[in-house]
């Protein structure tokens, strides 16, 4: 079984999810430029999103470059990853609706380290699968980024509950730290 | 005619199917933690039918590996499997908003039964245009895992009119059966 | 230019607006049998509609495995065509949430209409692409299904304004007529 | 890396673009002439607006087309350019409530600047990353197309604050003017 399939029905889910962020923000009622002032930090919570959600898409792509073989345990666990990733468009709106409000943030951060966690699963799945002498369990070492952004996810969910602006602050900082590709498998193939 | 496309447009209709389902988890009002109260059935209805698309997804998968040739019948019966799976969104989200109650306890169930006999609609109409000697004939029989659901989305419906929350968690026992992918194609092509 | 990459994005249209049809049928109301009443109309006007879009997937379907070269003039032409039966979901709710009133039903069968000539045109400029003598030119005859359906797609927006009912029925009829699939093409190629 | 998964994202997000502008065109409320009325600037912004998301895909189509190497920085400026059409359905849809009004004019216009800004960045990235020999470079030269509309785009989002009417004009104007795809590339490739 190759991995055309699944990579062609992920793109699916993931196209779907960063356009349907966007319905979020709804069209405006009325003209005025007043009317455009509860969009900034809906469009501050979309321009974000749609940078995880392409996160996503790139070290997937990367990700699945290396995959040779697709079972069962990878159909699953991307499935996982798609399924917390699908709570984007919802997290995202809330927030954005809610601003520097506690719950929120920490459900947004929530969904954030969930997906994180279902993308390094993949990865242990895939290498297991594959084997120590493959390309993925060559190019696939647990990284710094990944191990800084986990702690800020969990750093950012916890400051939710304490001044939920800087829990925010922090998802956008690892968001702009991730929007430089997976250098490692992309050196490595090219 | 191969399957290629058939199986790109089926892979669209289930990714859309699967990531607009999410959609009536809508963005909650407020943003106390009992704003997020209702949404544990919701929740739970949106779990188990994400699980139930990835199970179609899977087998489908599966299944069309096996099929080498796509003729009128092929598509006509597998656009009546979309057709049924198409209804989940909207009866996972009643089932959802009406947590424990007759109706759309017993319609859930209902699109789940239509939707499995789709699928094995298409199974005997592969086999009819592939002849006994293929491998669609050859890996496809009628597996206690197909009776067994059969019987149980009866059941659950039939449950709904007394004891609903029986009925769900049938369903829910299916969902969890069917996790693991069908075996039998799996181990004949690997 | 090969047509991959138009089937591709056709079929993404197409897979889209097949389920979005669904979400008009939106989560009712209440959890009784009453609440599913006004679902009647709805139900049909989804079911039919859901026909339309599956005939025309295959046709389109069809139609592209004859056409080998694509063009600026078969990219608009097929984006016409998409044009149309984008109206499809909303002509489609407006139909089953006003049952036997004149503006809807005309205007469905005005969009049927529309699509029906766009489908036609594609197949006028494919032919003038390839030459008589290709396999478009021969396969590709103004078919009796295509004259019964244009008649019938006017016929039914003119009864719209004495019996809409009849209209209806009328567009029902073709869609049933033409779950045939173009057997010409089919034979031509198997 | 191949362009493949590139193009089907992509392809993936526009079609759903392009079928998620026409649910701003809400099912009418009551089934007469008039209930059509407000549809008209709707209809009318919904016309365009497809017509510029097939511009962006025929153009996009045909760019892809030249560029052999995707690496880091065309995935993300090709994100960058699904960012800003992914704004068409909200804009459209905002536009077509307030026809003639400065604001959502202004706004409408400046998606279309920063969509074409984004498809010239994905050009100069191609051209930098394929090195100045290559196909790209050849076929792809700051067109008076690309200057015209810019212009066009620029002075429509002035005009929003004059005369609305005449800076949806022009971006009607310049829709039509790229209607031809980019012969081009068409040329040399044919």
């Amino acid at each position: 079984m190759t991995t055309s399939r699944l990579e062609a029905f992920s793109d699916g889910v993931l196209a779907i999810i960063i356009t349907i962020m966007v319905l979020d923000l709804k069209v405006p009622v009325g003209d005025g430029l007043l009317s455009l002032k509860p969009y900034i930090p809906k469009f501050l919570s979309y321009f974000f999103s749609f940078i995880y959600v392409g996160i996503y898409w790139n070290n997937h792509h990367h990700l699945f470059h290396t995959i040779k073989k697709v079972n069962g345990k990878i159909l699953w666990s991307n499935l996982h990853l798609l399924f917390w990733l699908s709570f984007l468009p919802v997290a995202t709106g809330w927030m954005g609706e809610n601003y520097n409000s506690t719950l929120p943030t920490a459900v947004y951060g929530f969904v954030l380290l969930m997906s994180s966690v279902a993308f390094m699963i993949i990865e242990k799945v895939a290498i297991k699968t594959e084997g120590k002498d493959s390309d993925i369990a060559k190019t696939v070492t647990s990284g710094s980024k990944e191990i800084i952004s986990t702690i800020g996810y969990i750093l950012g969910i916890l400051l939710a509950f304490i001044l939920p602006f800087l829990g925010i602050f922090i998802y956008y900082v690892i968001a702009l730290l991730w929007l430089v590709p997976d250098k490692r498998i992309e050196k490595y193939y090219n």
